[in-house]
């Protein structure tokens, strides 16, 4: 176990996609490894490339002053995975060893946690914090920058209805979320969506068309709101899957204008698409991100200081608890079908 | 001129699409109406079908309680214009008599106001109140809807930064105004955006990759707010201009999506659209909008007390006055060039 | 166990102070009883006073229409204690036999729920729903409320900081907490104060003027947060207990003044105090509480068709559960020490 | 007149209170007097004290970056007045000289701008840009920070119309204006305050009671905004005038909870009272202010580059004019009667 004010000196980077409440970690790290602790730390540059590169930033006391309600990160992000690149684990460990970099913590999601427990397999001493927007990590109830979208989507949504009630228009709001539909299950049950659709449940249009025909004879519009990875059962629709970007990836998306265009062909109503994109993940984080992070960044800190590598730290229940990198990464947390089967019973 | 509590009846209605203070205007007609001078009012449904087909709604000062932040409008909108319908002036004519109607209130944008004038100048007694999310409405410094409108792309916008700062991705924020780029100029100008694309201004695609790409060497990424109406110079981009909805209109919008794969195209760049749509003209209202459109409402209903009609109310400075509806909708208000070169100075 | 459809009739009040989420709540049980249960229900107004005078509510599908995103509750609430009053019990069990009310929601804080406890031993088929916007309920992790108080709070200190960063002036924000600190603790956390007082830690108020005095000598001015119910180690600080207001009471809250007035003595340095109050339980609740205060409501109403009596609903981690009232009125849930020492790090 | 890219150096403080907008102000006149005029900046420290005393921040584009949407002043504030000091214009213009300042922005309210008159009339190169929260500045239409205010203020009072329609007892919002009630009138109208009670019109407390007594028979509970200045008439209530906090100045403030201690004793219902305070001139600026502070800053530049010294930018109408220093600085802009009676509609 490493003593107190010992001369430990700590890493820490965060990768990935960013997300708010990625600051209010690093500040909890710090404050309380330098104040409590008297640790020294060393902040790796853009994710995994920080120590694959040796690109390093200072992160003291100062350094983290004023950054708790700030999304992004100060550290910068990548998706630089280094145990694809030749020799990667091997350079990150003699570079860590090059800084005298006693510990490492690594903030970020599967991939990130990922080679965050082959390094800790080949001997690092790593300590993992969660990170995913989309709450789709296994082994804590839930990860910081959730609530946050929840809460940016709920207000789009809430607009939405003004507009519902004053047109007879379909609205779709299209969500983050490509392999699990946690945002669109809490933003469409937290502002009363007409229909909620999730890549865990490929859907009939059908079915979506009816509901929204029965919505169009009350009063007021349906409002749909849809994970950008949903997708519509085998043979219906054609989606154009066809289309490259400009690196070559077939384009994911484009779900939402995909319904209001088959919506409006089925029913001959406008349909009319609203597509949130980044600034589900941008600006300054709820307070049940903050406090998370930053309880998040004082476990991982505590890790540091107990020699509890290997771990990743967790919410369950009101508890930080730390559980085994191993568990954290072995599978995605896809929204269960009971919790689907809940919301549904105010679709229509 | 009427006298007061001497049986006057006066009707309102609400035209075009929903914008925020809608129902600020419809409370303050009433209370002062009622209370004041002892009036009382007809509403009408769905703006000009209402007064045309005679399909009416209790308004009273129980009906207007508790509405002043609410968005939307509780008498319902539509775009259905009176002047093209077969007999349709001379129909509403004789529904206003026979519901005993003295005096019109029509709330609404240029096709509203158009519709008022008409009616004024064939015997109807109306007064106008401007509404426009756009705020292109001539003979008034601002127009309700708008305050509401450019906060919500403001706060948007404010979101993508934090992106911007932790990503190298060009960030493009399509916002409403399909002839005038008012709520893009006040979008940009308030959160700091890049570059500017307004539909007064014809766009040099190859000036603004130029502000993209330098603006990649600095350590942020580049925004960009563009208005749904900008369109690039001529010959530069093919748009999808052959693409026709459900109702066999050419699909307007899509500049923002259009620009971003522009960009990969040419910076070989990520770049990511967010497309706003109907968000920006709902939910509650920001305190500018609710005073003025308060403010606007109390003008009106002083309007039919002093039998002033053929008139539009207006704000100019810090005073509400009356202008003639047509000075009001002789011509649009855009942006004038200066204030685009105001804007400049932040460019790149 | 009740069946479907079979003319069962279920009565729900809400007690207490108002609290962001009630709304939510009294949606999710008729929606889901009605829709899918086929059940009548009768409301109760304000409170307990409502069975005990037999004064009612029409509650069906439409008139929770659109109350999901309203603060306050649309059957009212009170204090009334129907336990002490004379024969209170007896009334009640006779007012809900008499309008054929088979089970009985109640929703509210410890004094609601005890009372549901008793009326349910007395015979009374009750389900309860647990509401205190200071979280300090046993048996369940979070109550609907708490988060909008916390997000409420925390936007208001992060108001603070920038004045604290621009001028030399110590600014105490007093929230709401008579005997639990959760709302202070999390607010401080989320916001970032130098200082947190709770209820259930005695303050030393040497000790908060020496967090002051070196707060003081860096660049920021110091930011407190105080419970309404935190108060000095015995001798310290004289604060006015004598004062009763119109009712008799000895007036509570005054701590947040108070301390800026002791602040200022000792230290000479300006001290200024804001008083959130009210504005804490009001207004829309965040996703967070919307989107457990549906999923209380939704137990709430299986727990009746389930004819599980005597239990109140509970958040235990991600899963809505059911234990006892018992249980859940037996003790105050209060801040853990740990908890409060986890904060302490942040302080000075 | 200055030339371009002659060397030019430009000083720029900000004084008094700070308020959101004051770093939007520094944004634009350095960015356009850097990038367009070639100039060079120098900063001054915390208001008048800086040039007193020589004290100096770097001011370039770098030092800029990003403070468009934060509160306070990068530069700092206080409320030296050099006018007061023994031989302070002299040292100012000693300190200019030696620094080698050409021409000195001041961003700042009456008292800031009063000493700016009096440095020009003593041959000193000043611009002035008005800045005052309670937008009491002679001569312009609205000053940067007064929609903000007023925003936090609507928020406020909405979240209180929750409470009130859910229990009986009257609340009260004190929002900020010593001299005069803008905010008051502006907060009132925008979130419905059934009375508003401003400095400029000595209330009559019985009047008060009877709106309050009358506003009780109705479903709701009264909410009253009240400006921290107002008062009651000569003899009304007895206010503790002779306390005197820790510098000696009698206390101000403390409207809003007499008034709830008075409501309460002669209704023998209960009052309570909300205390803004400091938030209202915290956090991040509105797009209004935004938008309002970044073009006084272009206009003040413009100003040094035309060399047309003493006089201040200000706003009439959609325009950004330049007036006298001595035309904005020689009477406070209070509520015309005309303004207060509008909003008399919705008393009661």
């Amino acid at each position: 176990m490493a003593g107190e004010g010992d001369g430990m000196r700590v890493g820490v980077l965060t990768g990935g996609g960013d997300c708010p409440g990625l600051n209010a970690v690093i500040r909890a790290v710090v404050r309380k490894g330098v104040q409590v602790f008297g640790y020294e730390f060393v902040g790796f540059r853009a994710g995994w490339r920080g120590p694959l590169e040796g690109d390093t930033v200072a992160l003291d006391v100062q350094a983290v002053r004023g950054i708790l309600p700030r999304g992004g990160t100060i550290l910068g992000s990548s998706r630089t995975n280094p145990v694809k690149v030749e020799g990667g684990v091997e350079r990150i460990k003699d570079n860590l060893a090059g800084l005298g970099v006693d510990a490492l913590i690594a903030i970020g999601g599967e991939d990130t946690l990922g080679v965050a427990r082959e390094l800790y397999e080949s001997g690092v001493n790593v300590v993992g914090v969660p990170k995913t927007i989309d709450n789709d990590l296994n082994a804590t109830d839930y990860t910081f920058g959730f609530d946050t979208a929840v809460n940016i989507g709920m207000e789009a949504v809430d607009r939405l209805h003004t507009t519902a009630e004053s047109h007879h228009r379909a609205l779709i709001c299209e969500v983050m979320g490509r392999h699990a539909g946690w945002i669109a299950l809490h933003v469409g049950m937290a502002a009363g969506a007409n229909v909620i659709l999730i890549p865990e449940r490929p859907f009939d249009i059908d079915k979506v068309v009816e509901y929204v025909e029965s919505r169009f004879k009350t009063r007021y519009a349906p409002i749909i709101v849809v994970s950008e990875g949903a997708h519509p059962m085998d043979g219906q629709m054609q989606l154009q899957t066809g289309e490259r970007d400009a690196f070559g990836h077939v384009r994911l998306g484009g779900i939402g204008q995909a319904l209001a265009d088959e919506i409006e062909k089925r029913t001959g109503k406008e349909a009319r698409a609203t597509v949130l994109g980044h600034i589900q993940r941008g600006g300054t984080p709820t307070a049940f991100d903050r406090v998370l992070a930053t309880r998040f960044g004082l476990q991982a800190i505590d890790a540091v200081r107990d020699g509890d590598f290997g771990k990743m730290v967790a919410l369950q229940g009101t508890d930080i608890v730390r559980v085994g990198l191993d568990e954290a990464t072995k599978e995605l947390k896809t929204v269960p079908l009971e919790r689907y089967a809940e919301a549904e019973v105010f679709f229509g």
